[in-house]
């Protein structure tokens, strides 16, 4: 590889002659091989785009020329426009806490194609990371991407998880199936219900992340490197956080208190809360549409999901239900990024977090997970299924469990007696309740009725 | 021990001559010797409450007899009364994974005590849950539970604690101190923005937990068996949201569904996750006092927290900081206890989650630990500590980091310079600065002044 | 309460006229009122057991008179043997981090006891404590009692659970069932392959807890304040673990490195790491009953568990898989300690860690829940459940992905056919392979016959 | 791109021209478009080591003819030989969970090579994967790279690690410094036992790890399908390990329970519970560097760092310590990918865990983060550290904790009282000392020697 030699307040170094990074860049690529793993694309853009804001709002502030400003705009739109570019952000997720590393690597790949722009040289740090300090740029990037992704990718998501998650199941109305506690035969359920159940529980998600965007749409970006906001024109924060949502189309406010938005990631750790109990939640739905669809015979086989490839390199016509395995996988993955992050969050001292590009690593990669095996889950696994109706009657009508109607008019006791009967001599529960009570059949076949039994959900 | 016979629909057994429970709480102490732990008393208080609303809606709707109801509510406010009572509540949290033994304990013990006022018996099963399941009972008494401790205790305590950090920070604005990042000297901040920053963290955990309360308060009663609302009355659920609410003074409703409630656990996962958030926030609040306290010859030395008691049993003289390594152990268990309730969120299948009552303990564990502890970080540290302005002042003014103050004059790489001369020949900022710029000392000195170098910050 | 003053360095205060502790449990008691539960009986047995061998080596070496090491030997003695003693230590688990206040309780207890038998008094710092120090104390009483409670109750209840399932999967030969891997029909195995498997992995839990023995069984004791052993006599370190190996029978070492065991934990993570790894198995063992256990009409029905209590309060009749179930809670609690002791296992700096008593009460509670769960998990499940032969034949020779051992013969591809085939018209499905393979229906009898297909399994 | 039409037992679809992969992992990619990660290189190169082993252990039992046995293994040598054929192994982590996706990909891209060398077709399913299934290949993947990576990467890592650390420690020997426990002062240390510390820490690790190595290089191989071997020769579980083995130089077995080794993940996740404990020794050793190198002039200011980059965007001539920073972020992750393993640990079913292309990629992605940070903390924080003795010596002598050396001569209570003194009139507690005992400033002067009372330590 032809290199050539950059500089930085360090001294030189080698770098290679394609690259659009300089010293610093080079520098964290040669301390930090460790992982491999560069800190995903949606940061980066969205480093690129607090770059831009700032380069906006401080022409405005005339901290910077009106040149040198364009200059900047443009080197930012045009990485923004190609993920070609995107091999010039090579720096480790693993490298200095505060993700120092990253923003002077920004501020040198914008300022050397703001210096072919502008025709002059722009620096990456008097002009580019002018008024910034990574402390606020690394912050305010984590909840700028986090926002974006939620808005642009999760939360449609999951609106369309959920709303086919609905329709499906109104399609369903007519299925009427023994329900199960402690995976027990219970009283009966409809299959509207068990999925209007799951579309219930994407709702409160759906609600509480969008709860969770007015906390993440707060941003650190002012307070440069302790939260005083040293070197920042007073008007920068509020003027930036206007600029940004022009860019972005997305609100973003200037933080109310930028010592905590720099010194801690509690926002993030908060999110990814959140984001894990999104992933308990698709884990509930993933297995129970697992277990629905066991067998075919030696399972409940109460629905067939579709099948997408063969299930065994060994056992010839087998098929998985592969989506809800990798859905249940992505839980996994969100529940120990998770753990990470809350790690992350601990450790802040003082004035700053330093575990930021793994968090930024960690929280994005959950988003996304949830995000793409959302769609999958809707599309290829939801919206796909078939019922086995005759599967689901086998034992509807002769559950013993059915006797719980006849509380009311016979008591506890009573009905457990019929019920442990009709188990033990394997009878349908109508037959024994004839016996049993003073209830006419004609009475009792319209007490234990399972389609009504379940009139009564919401 | 003194036994008399009891009997359920298994059949006959042994219970203590004392006890006021029954067979089926007795069948459970039998069956599950695991931790020796049983259930919190906020737990079960909220069971009792859950059972005198029940029956207060029960009567209203004719599902019970004026007398009847009378005596359970009888049993339930002299249960509520006396915390002696407790030790009727002997199940172990280890147990079946709807709470069934618990909640039949309550039935149990509430017929017993009603049977007395009522002067005839009152059915633990047909009388005291009417219209109820375990399977609703558990999920509301998790929600009510966590609401009221919340409500009671966590808020006020976090409330509390925001406002000491306040007043204490308030009163230490004359202070200016080195800012560390990395734990590397960086510029100024004052004492009162530190303080204000955690109090602007716990500020969040604050909204975060108000808005969640918008979900604990839904609560599941009225889906009974498996969601569908079986035995219960059609108007059961809405009346009894009310009559719970008129008994606690919090706002109760029924949930929007019932299914969701029931079968999986998401409410408790996302509170848990945010207070691991306050964990996170407490974690850092505890080592930044821990850390500014740290000496007093050999560490910060910054501040000194209250002595509480002999700091070691060898060291004479010796005091630590306790308080606010207590606060770090409490966050260290929430985080915990997160872990376990994730787990337990996922151990729904189908119409029921069956990880209920140890979900139960590690929620109101988390929340009874943050609200103790802090309370104790309020009163005995943050308020009671005091400022070692020596100490602060040591490396102020000498600080070559101060140095940043000048970028916009002189730029980065010139500014760099000037640092790493200072830091090289262990002189003050300003000599170093004054010989290489062109700036004068008079200039200088109000350029690079601590004080107002830290007036930015909001 | 009647009262009586207590004095320490720090002056004095009020303690219970009847309390065997002193003027520093009892700012103990004062500091933390936070979580309101004690430290295990466990680990307190094993802290008075490290008192009484201490006293022991130090009267050996002359560092205590013969008249005080007695003493003080004869109130531990009196103290190990009744358990009444135990509410004389009532110190909070979240105090101080390095547990100082447990150690002064045992300490200050044993003073108190010991002066009555010396009839002089007997000093909780320069007798009890005397060449220790909090700092080694509280390690190695982690140490000693998760030692005491893996060998005397752990391990024999893994190797009894391990045993009872090999016994009764040897009694279960005879049944063969439908396999399942990604919960669908696969190739048959048999029960007793099921459990062996089970038991298989019950080993390796055992062989990797025995070999962690080497380590906890290694303390920290001589190391005093720091590691350096300061005011330990230099013979100490050696004597006392000789001591004390000869107390409990337990053969228990000298540290190799003393500044690591006061300063890190990191034998109790990597020891709650592998219960975490027993936690795992127990949930496998748990659901792979609950699974075969379900229906009995609507489920797999291919075992049932012993009933062992009404299941529900609602639905007359119903028997849940409870003891599975609570063996599931203790498997998630176990993972949730596991993550508290992680982060405990972080908080060390320098020379201590100051997470000692929220990692000693995670640890024990770990071993203990896992301990009495496994018995009644070996004993009220495994041991006494019965096979639903019925249910298992009822789809083992229809399976077409027996057409698996046709592969070596027809080709995987031509087998898919022959499984499609038979599982679209719903026919047996040797019935298939006789029409479009070139084998005879005897060949394929034999071919196809389920319980010959597992015989290779080791 | 150009396409090419591949078939599989589901049917026809389109390749790229170019791609060695066929239908079925052209399947996996349409399937499962969600992390865009694809499995670890050293999983996909275990997987191509066993098929080679395969290929030679089923020639030597006849059930491949030597020349499509020897056309396989030349294929695998190719792909071994040239990282670039890793682009052909683009299947998604998250897909089924059994990770048959990746075992066709391995099953198809060796075929289309094999095919080449054989000069006629070789079969994916019939040759390639003879006597195996994805579900004895994918565990015993997990097992062989995990073990290769820990023998190859990790150890020599640790063991590189422990040795720098013993070599810097002992060049340290002259340094004693005040120790610190709960951050305050404490009896003095040397520098060497601090470090020797750390490499005790490393060696329990380094012990851990081999002990489990014991239990990785057990395989499931030979198992196939369920556990029972079909379509496995008898002999080929044990052949197989013998050829594995030749070809790694590492000694693979034949694992005692194939059902065990398919059906759960016990050893991966043991192994990444102390993976987990080395995470933790990682965080003790990263933050003790990290604050002993705090300052230089408002923190600790024990040691120097070396210089490895600018810390700043903004503030000049900052360093920060990024090597333990790096090193602690990858503490916080390898606790993440524990979490989402102990996850798919539990993820079991019956026959078959159905995570494992998850648990692969955690397992690997820890050790691969713990070997390389590993080094870079040996190599460039350890190494070429530099001690501030200036600042070492700063309050050494004054400490007034010294006084504990007193303590067998004055008792407890009375070094109390002198140590407070000392602290609270701010004099050297020699001084002190000399006032308030019997002692002789000489007897004093020898008996509070710092550097004498860090004798004792081992």
């Amino acid at each position: 590889m032809k290199m050539r030699i950059e500089k930085d307040s360090m001294g030189e170094l080698d770098v290679p002659e394609e690259a659009l990074y300089g010293a610093q860049t080079q520098r964290a690529i040669n301390n930090f091989p460790i992982s491999g793993e560069a800190l995903p694309d949606a940061f980066i853009r969205s480093l690129i785009l607090i770059k831009a804001a700032a380069a906006r709002a401080n022409e405005t502030l005339k901290c910077l020329s009106p040149d040198i400003a364009k200059a900047i705009q443009d080197a930012c739109n045009e990485l923004l426009n190609d993920d070609n570019f995107m091999r010039h952000f090579p720096v480790d997720v693993f490298q200095t806490g505060s993700g120092t590393s990253s923003n002077m690597n920004a501020n040198e790949v914008i300022a050397t194609l703001a210096s072919v722009y502008h025709g002059a040289p722009v620096n990456p740090n008097d002009h580019v990371n002018y008024g910034q300090s990574s402390n606020d740029v690394i912050p305010s990037a984590i909840h700028v991407s986090a926002t974006l992704e939620l808005t642009g990718h999760l939360l449609p998501a999951l609106v369309h998880l959920r709303q086919t998650i609905i329709e499906k199941g109104d399609s369903l109305k007519g299925f009427t199936k023994t329900g199960r506690t402690h995976l027990m035969d219970a009283m009966p359920v409809r299959l509207d219900q068990t999925f209007h159940a799951w579309a219930a529980q994407l709702q409160d998600n759906i609600d509480n992340l969008m709860y969770l965007e007015s906390k993440t749409t707060q941003l650190a970006q002012g307070g440069t490197a302790v939260g005083t906001g040293i070197n920042a024109h007073p008007e920068f924060a509020a003027l930036f956080a206007k600029e940004l949502s022009d860019l972005t189309k997305v609100t973003f406010t200037q933080g109310k208190n930028f010592f905590a938005l720099i010194g801690s990631q509690d926002t993030a750790v908060a999110l990814s809360g959140q984001l894990k109990a999104v992933a308990v939640t698709y884990m509930k739905i993933a297995n129970d549409l697992r277990w629905m669809n066991s067998g075919p015979l030696a399972g409940l086989g109460e629905i067939s999901l579709q099948a997408l490839q063969p299930g065994s390199s060994i056992m010839p016509g087998k098929v998985n239900p592969v989506i809800p395995e990798a859905t249940a996988m992505v839980a996994a993955q969100v529940i120990g990024n998770d753990a990470a992050i809350t790690i992350g969050g601990q450790s802040g001292n003082f004035e700053l977090n330093v575990m930021l590009p793994m968090i930024a690593k960690n929280l994005l990669n959950s988003i996304k997970l949830l995000a793409n095996s959302g769609r999958l889950l809707a599309d290829n696994a939801i919206a796909t299924l078939s019922v086995n109706e005759g599967k689901l009657n086998e034992a509807l009508h002769r559950n013993p469990i059915l006797v719980t109607a006849l509380n009311p008019i016979i008591g506890y006791e009573k009905a457990a007696e019929i019920a442990k009967k009709a188990y033990k001599e394997g009878r349908p529960v109508v037959d024994v309740a004839e016996e049993n009570t003073e209830l006419s059949r004609e009475e009792l076949l319209v007490l234990l009725d399972p389609a009504k039994l379940t009139h009564g959900g919401i």
